[in-house]
């Protein structure tokens, strides 16, 4: 039987597992990949310590940390966690198999919503991001495209455009979701194109983007833009049906944790952008998953467990 | 005029600075000195990406990295952070110099409350620490003395004990302040000696702690005990009385602060051990300090503010 389970294998869940391991916890992260967003960051230069890094070797660190403390892995799906008793859970995977633990620590983090378009796989961290504080800064002079019209879209356009990239925002409707005092500011911008009531249909290139296709939701008339860059920004998706009979969840589907990690259900504490935290961050998720698993090993090792659920 | 001035240039503070700057603010970071408490830790091996770096080394990579993105530094100690207006404040220095800016982030830290015994300034991050998290696992097999009787100190005891060390806890009182069920756990581990009634007197050693002075608090004899580490664990002090007027304040002196870094004062805001944050670690104060220079950014910007105090 593990100590603790740690769901998810991007920074906060690898920060989890070494804080963990370092209080000689037994412990297993389980993800269906490692790396988790900062993975889809082609240059990540917002990590203190490390100047540039590309997301993929950032995470790859994080990992082998991980388990230069002890930290198993195990690649797998989970479906379930299951409550079994005082200090007990089961993690149920898709496969039908389960591992039994003393505590959990949920740190699945959320996923951009999909585009559904052809070349989004193919060229996810080569020219199409979904987190433009990552990536703005590589985009100087360079053309690109935001999709999205809520708050996201918009700062993204912003973030863009005063790094000085010429930027064309596609959105699929006539009107913005983002707050009206963005949308004034956004459109303020000097060099910002707007095409409104369009779709995405394609991303296209050879190594990296060279080219959006889009279409008018209401003639159905195509044209392709000539760009370096595609910024996603319509959203992210929490997924928390494996634990929604156990922890509190608000209605975005995110786990309710207080200050400290702790979940509405003793020995389940979350970290990370699966949480309802401010600002989706390698960094952010990183202290987040530091502070749950000091709280998992303090709540394990029966000391008094200091955050707001726990009092 | 700065965008942001940044008080404090540890982890908090420098990470703050990172995204600051990335998100083309001007930015001053100011501090008596630089890498705050990591600067403390001899080994630190729970930063993640890097398995093992001197403290100082992991915080000259963290400046580095802010002043690559354009931060300012300056040595100075701040006495005064004063509100001039909409957007505009003045950071009085002790040298009665001043430096003028719309924002600022509080990242001053806390420092570890002093033995003010001889020794103690010569042989800190060299036999004695402050942070048994941060160094346990370097004195497996070695013998340790922790003086203090809060939950601090007997849960450095036992997380000393755990890894193997030989620990000898040193109080000044025949009773503990800590939790009875910590007190009770500790009480029962094997091999941990207590003294009681006594207080330090002096930490000696060559290049690291040899030994530790402690001396009855009733009869004042003196003993000397052979070790090769301290573990100082008698709490930390927060000063802010440069923000006093501004900004609410806890009964410990440290700065109120909701999710995102706000604090109860428009334009300033707080983040790390100065703030209420739960556990003191290098990670968590660096994902503090992003979200609280984000927080900022927004608000320089005229975003709508995400955090409690700004609904």
């Amino acid at each position: 039987m593990y100590d603790v389970v740690i769901i998810g294998g991007g920074a906060a869940g690898l920060t989890a597992a070494i804080y963990a391991c370092r209080k000689a916890l037994k412990t297993l992260v389980i993800s269906p990949e490692y790396g988790g967003q900062t993975n889809l960051t082609s240059h990540i230069e917002n990590y203190p310590g490390f100047i540039v890094s590309t997301g993929w070797d950032l995470m790859a660190k994080f990992k082998e940390h991980a388990e230069h403390f002890g930290a198993e892995t195990r690649t797998g799906k989970v479906i379930t966690v299951e409550k079994k008793g005082e200090k007990q859970f089961h993690i149920h995977f898709d496969d039908g198999s389960k591992e039994d633990c003393k505590a959990v620590i949920l740190c699945h983090g959320k996923l951009p919503r999909p585009l559904n378009i052809p070349g989004e796989k193919e060229f996810l961290g080569r020219g199409l991001s979904t987190c433009a504080t990552c990536d703005a800064p590589l985009y100087k002079n360079k053309a690109v495209a935001v999709i999205g019209g809520g708050n996201a879209a918009l700062e993204a356009v912003e973030e863009l455009q005063h790094v000085g990239a010429k930027v064309t925002l596609v959105h699929r409707r006539d009107q913005f979701r983002a707050d009206e005092i963005t949308v004034k500011k956004v459109k303020a911008l000097e060099g910002v194109t707007f095409i409104l009531n369009h779709a995405p249909v394609a991303i296209k290139g050879d190594k990296y983007v060279t080219c959006f296709e889009i279409e008018d939701v209401n003639t159905k008339q195509k044209q392709e833009l000539k760009l370096d860059g595609v910024f996603s920004e319509i959203g992210h998706v929490a997924d928390s049906t494996m634990v929604k009979d156990l922890c509190k969840l608000n209605p975005a589907g995110e786990v309710i944790v207080d200050d400290a990690g702790n979940t509405s259900c003793p020995g389940i504490f979350a970290a990370g952008d699966i949480t309802p935290v401010k600002y989706k961050q390698t960094v952010i998720a990183a202290g987040e998953g530091a502070k749950a698993a000091l709280e998992c090993h303090r709540w394990l090792t029966g000391g008094k467990a200091t955050g707001e659920y726990s009092k």
